[in-house]
């Protein structure tokens, strides 16, 4: 109960790159900027890939130019190899979040390489970054499950992360249900391995809430011992393969349900409702979090309503 | 993990009463019908309520005479009083689900009485049911929060919970979160505590996802060793005062959150997916159950999709 939880925001990475409509560069600045005012220890800023790829988040460079920094927040870029890193670094991310898929088939569909190829280019991207300060974080994406091989085996899952820690001796991991694919069960169990393999290894989880398991899995890693949590404002983010279907988890739910229980998460849950609320003007459609519509569980009601 | 859970529906009622439109009676029939082959192991078929109050549910003698039973479910009617209760018994009702908040202002608010007035008026029906084969379950609505007073203390459920089970001597306790406020702590603390007072109670809890703990307060309650579990199809349900919020725990999801633990409920997930897939025709828009948009886990994809 006394262990302080980091709230890591990705909306203006996974919540907007799967956007329909391009998100103008001074909102996205606008809302970064908001956002490192509510408490958040760690924003994503955009991803560094190819602009025909992901044409929402073409103006990445920009972005990062134009933010005003808050020295408490870690402003990190998705990379995906050594092009997308070099444009990171020199665009002056605070860490690049390395990813790549635990599942073969689903790495070479999400970044048209093997998993073979992707630790090489690792490799070449630590060489890099090797004598600056510069935070490496690996991703493990479909670390519970893939939407073509589905449920990862546990074996595989482990073989990777000791890789990225005693091989490419990366600063931090995420673990990421990249299509909402994971169980509390299956949270719990592989993420107390992991915390038992790596006591002192800074990990994230990174939860969708694709079929409404999202918060569950957050307090079986809790349970497990995980301290760092990806979430997206207002839920936004999602799935190709799930048309519909809700994305990551949603920060101001997130942080509601811990504020409830009591963990200490030092994020003002009031200004990213607020900044939620902005949301839908923005990408020009309803949200999936809860807690904008219904409010806090705090917030009475007069008994003449 | 060997438990076996029952998981309830309440789509009927609890989904419909606050839809806009009726439903009607022939459609009601139709679906408790076919949920009846799901596995469930009761349905609550309506509530036997003022028609003024409710006009969405004043079909209820008419769908509990044409439903076809199955002996595997209990067919449970919700009941506020005398009046109900008559009529829930002359209908054929297995159970009554007499139901009072622990909240004196929502009581008050809901059906027009104090605590003590409703507990008065329970006495006077089990005066009726004394001797029969009919089951008396008895829900305490707000049982972990109201919207006008907050959270509820533990020490006032848990009078009331003695008074249902030393005073009234029912078969049988819900604990209803009937506005979507209690969180995964709260309910792990407040359920083992019930568990301790009363071992061999049938104790339900039912949980509504109004603010996206709903699975996460699921999971909680069986930690504590509840068994039965309350749920919506597709997610129906709502509370008046968090209009746009989402509405009880959907049925479908919960099952295949439990089946992707491994835990074992008899409901077929495919049979209440179908059903669930019928429920935006019925009510006129889409339903916020998750994996009906999302498909299973289990659902693979092919790669050049």
């Amino acid at each position: 109960m006394n262990r302080k939880l980091h709230i890591q925001e990705v909306v203006t990475r996974d919540g907007f790159q799967i956007e329909p409509i391009f998100i103008p560069t001074a909102e996205k600045v606008k809302l970064i900027n908001a956002l490192s005012q509510t408490g958040v220890r760690k924003i994503e800023v955009t991803s560094f890939v190819s602009p025909k790829a992901v044409p929402q988040l073409k103006d990445a460079a920009t972005v990062f130019e134009n933010i005003e920094r808050n020295e408490h927040v870690t402003y990190t870029a998705l990379v995906p190899n050594v092009k997308g890193a070099i444009r990171a670094i020199e665009a002056g991310a605070d860490e690049i979040n390395l990813v790549m898929s635990v599942s073969e088939s689903h790495n070479i569909k999400n970044v048209q390489k093997t998993t073979e190829q992707s630790l090489h280019e690792f490799k070449e991207i630590l060489k890099m970054t090797k004598g600056t300060n510069i935070v490496v974080n690996g991703s493990l994406a479909t670390s519970f499950g893939c939407p073509f091989e589905g449920e990862i085996p546990e074996q595989r899952l482990f073989h990777f992360l000791q890789t990225y820690v005693e091989e490419l001796e990366l600063d931090s991991v995420t673990f990421a249900d990249t299509t909402g694919m994971a169980h509390p069960r299956q949270v719990e169990n592989r993420m107390k391995k992991a915390v038992e393999m790596y006591p002192t290894l800074p990990i994230t989880v990174h939860f969708h809430n694709t079929r409404g398991m999202g918060l569950a899995n957050v307090i079986a890693a809790i349970n497990a011992g995980i301290t760092r949590f990806d979430a997206a404002l207002g839920g936004l983010g999602g799935c190709p393969f799930a048309p519909g279907a809700t994305g990551n988890i949603c920060t101001e739910d997130l942080v509601h349900m811990l504020d409830a229980i009591g963990y200490e998460t030092a994020v003002d849950v009031d200004k990213l409702i607020a900044l939620s609320k902005q949301l839908p003007k923005l990408i020009g459609k309803d949200v999936p979090g809860q807690v904008v519509k219904a409010g806090k569980i705090t917030d009475l009601h007069p008994m003449d309503e």
